[in-house]
């Protein structure tokens, strides 16, 4: 069988194996997650999970109800978090504090390992919204490939997100055998609860990193101490990474609205810098794997 | 031949291999570095690199020969140090915010390739003052033994020390076979500084954190994802590593003032929690291996 089964046998597959087959000395990968490796439309899924853990609080608390965003979450007003958004990029941060104060709320206290647990069982059950699949079906299969077809020529393989290290970290082994040591992205502060019982590590209520744009390279070498040959993204913010990898560059391009979606808001400016792009339309043969 | 042939015969052996054989499950395992993996007396070796570092900024610049630390550097004035080291102890941090200050002068700014070469040009001829053997041959034999023993009994293996994780990482691999990925440690800050040709991560000239302490259960979860099950140490920094750990808890004990260095001071809390000791007299045959 050929390496990449799920790949159409375009330009961007031969430059794909040219690159791979030819390398040589230090081999490290690196892979943004949310619309490189998994879905991240309509919404990340780690929004929807946010949303859901913020929906059980207002269950839970009715003065939740009629606070922002636990309100927008429990009416399932997502109208509000989109104008947030908007908002946002006009420059007003006000809700999109409200936001990250609420997610601090969530989580701040919890341990690392009940939030592993908490992640798990989201991914257990959780659908995504329209492609009818479960979200822990939502990695795109052809990289999938990929990441073995680096493996088998000597890459080690790193995750390099924006997303939330700790909400990858418990499916990254199922849906792309990558184990949690190599998971690298943005996170809560932790601090270190001693108790009786080997004590615990937990979450602060503010963010420690985020690890997008400039801080990906910074994140990526305090995690693997190694600059990258091979880097993969998909937005703006992956642009520093790519620029810190030397060896080959590729961009997923969203363009295939039949199968996935077709989008390019976000990545405006890395289409510009002209490296190879990965058509999901075009150079993808199957795009998920059929589920279990 | 038996799978740790520098450990004597010893109860703490037996307690090892009863462990190793048995375990199942999530097997991750720490050791700390400075007096677990590598020896630390008379001073971290870390400290010379940085005392030649100063020495060498002073032979360039005249103006330095005047000001501490890299006075005492140049002057080989190792008292100086012992004293600020004493001040800290009892509560006074005047000298050791110059030696901080001293540290930042030294590398901030430098990108972390440069600083991994000057690393490796260290460990390519600096010698240990007293044990007549270079520093890169200063690993205990029995603990690299012991590393791919556990490896060998399905094991993930990371250097956990509050030495500087990037001095450690250009070595790692050297003497104990761990890439840089698997090397956790403290750190300088850092920055992404882009230019034309991929850019570069540099250091700032302050620490991000020093992984000691509570610290290091914290860095340990950030850096790997899962709690360990194994862990080493030798001082009282490692106690929250250990209690952390579910497993199997062992601290080296340095009574082998023939051999190597005998001391217990630092140790005393980590001591008394009556965890198995590894008697560097008793319990290993031999300590370093030959110079190669």
């Amino acid at each position: 069988m050929p390496p990449l089964p799920s790949w159409n046998d375009t330009a961007t597959r031969q430059a794909i194996e040219t690159y791979v087959e030819a390398a040589t000395g230090d081999r490290v990968a690196v892979f943004d997650n949310d619309g490189t490796l998994w879905c991240e439309k309509p919404m990340p899924i780690q929004l929807d999970f946010t949303l859901r853990h913020w929906e059980a609080m207002a269950e839970h608390d009715p003065s939740l109800r009629v606070r922002q965003p636990f309100k927008a979450a429990y009416e399932h007003d997502y109208g509000w978090l989109g104008t947030a958004m908007a908002k946002h990029y006009e420059g007003d941060n006000g809700d999109l504090k409200l936001v990250m104060g609420a997610v601090g709320e969530a989580f701040g206290g919890m341990s690392v390992e009940d939030y592993a647990a908490e992640v798990g069982d989201f991914f257990a059950e959780a659908r995504h919204p329209t492609l009818d699949r479960p979200y822990r079906d939502c990695g795109y299969q052809p990289m999938v490939e990929l990441l073995r077809y680096l493996e088998a020529h000597g890459f080690s393989t790193f995750v390099a997100s924006g997303g939330d290290r700790d909400f990858m970290r418990p499916i990254a082994s199922t849906i792309y055998d990558i184990p949690a040591e190599r998971v690298i992205g943005s996170s809560f502060a932790l601090s270190y609860r001693e108790d009786e019982e080997g004590g615990a590590v937990v979450y602060k209520s503010g963010i420690d990193f985020f690890d997008d744009g400039p801080e990906k390279p910074v994140r990526i070498w305090s995690r693997i101490g190694r600059r990258p040959a091979f880097a993969c993204g998909n937005s703006n913010g992956d642009v520093p990474m790519l620029r810190f990898a030397d060896g080959l560059r590729l961009l997923v391009l969203h363009d295939d609205a039949e199968r996935e979606f077709n989008y390019t808001r976000g990545a405006e400016q890395a289409l510009a810098e002209g490296w190879t792009t990965i058509s999901v339309k075009n150079d993808w043969a199957t795009v998920f794997a059929d589920a279990p």
